[in-house]
């Protein structure tokens, strides 16, 4: 049965995304289960990652340095910014393995129902750099939702002036995806920016 | 992108039971966003519910105090002992605030494939109860998959000397369910064990 130090910790894990009361409550029995050690090391990580990651000031990225690994590094190409919502994109673009850019955080996609508007995210701060260094383009590669749709635009608008190159990534059918599964705007973005072969 | 110390987070959240690899990130991002407070409170509500909370010297559930609320309890009927498979099946048969017997937390069922026997669950603790105390009935509360009703039958039969009523919770359609998507096994118990109305 339970007790309070179990009924806090459930209702701790309660408040992270996607863990709903039942998985917290597995997680907290499972949790009393492991080793003294288990239990410091996931307890210390917790903190050691609050206390030693913060953004990083040039793109927003999260870092344990003064400047993250790609900032940092001299080979990535700074000429080029592909913008995202948040940190986790880019790990997931870093993944392909292919993208020799640097990068600019967002920190957030505009949200007027939220109450997020332009300065609420890193926009300026993407004007800066565009107006500042030696940019040559803009990859856009928020999701393709409402709201990434629409800072997306705002953005592409905003630095229309400083005639960089701004793109959008392409929307289409996910390779070994099935025409039968896909949904009809996704169908019509992929008609839409067919290629000739 | 991600960093030492948040792969490290990713690493030991991912341990947890049904935390896969991109829950597991997702989370860590997540702990990141948190306040100083919340990551603190979750780091501290871990390392206090596994200092504070141990095993309950009589029935093997969870407990902060000398022994468990429910054994301590001078209202609870102590002649009545349900068995259980480990401590989160106490706070379920609690939750229908319906039974007022005591329990018996076996932490395991037998598994000759796990190489669990019966002297790696508290089997022996529970014989020693019913020798010593004045036991009127043990209800066989484990799972009806292999391994629970494999424990249900040798704890049947191990009792059996002492004369103590034992009985087997029952199997059958659950409340709201649809005999369309009742499995066959449930529906042959279901029959098996129908009732003059």
């Amino acid at each position: 049965m339970s007790t309070a130090s179990i009924d806090n910790l459930t209702a701790r894990l309660n408040r992270l995304p996607g863990i709903g009361i039942k998985t917290a409550q597995r997680l907290a029995y499972h949790i009393l289960t492991l080793s003294n050690e288990d239990v410091e090391g996931l307890s210390s990580a917790l903190l050691n990652a609050k206390r030693s990651v913060h953004y990083c000031p040039v793109c927003g990225n999260f870092t344990e340095n003064d400047i993250c690994d790609i900032c940092a590094n001299e080979k990535r190409d700074k000429s080029v910014i592909c913008v995202v919502k948040d940190a986790r994109d880019v790990s997931y673009l870093e993944r392909m393995r292919e993208y020799r850019g640097c990068y600019h955080v967002l920190g957030g996609t505009l949200s007027p129902m939220d109450g997020v508007g332009p300065d609420d995210i890193r926009i300026k701060e993407l004007v800066e750099r565009v107006e500042n260094g030696k940019v040559n383009e803009v990859i856009l590669a928020t999701n393709p939702d409402v709201e990434g749709e629409a800072t997306a635009s705002y953005i592409a608008k905003l630095l229309k002036p400083f005639g960089v190159k701004t793109t959008r990534i392409a929307h289409g059918i996910p390779i070994g995806g099935n025409l039968e599964y896909v949904d009809e705007i996704t169908l019509f973005k992929a008609m839409e920016n067919r290629r000739e072969v």
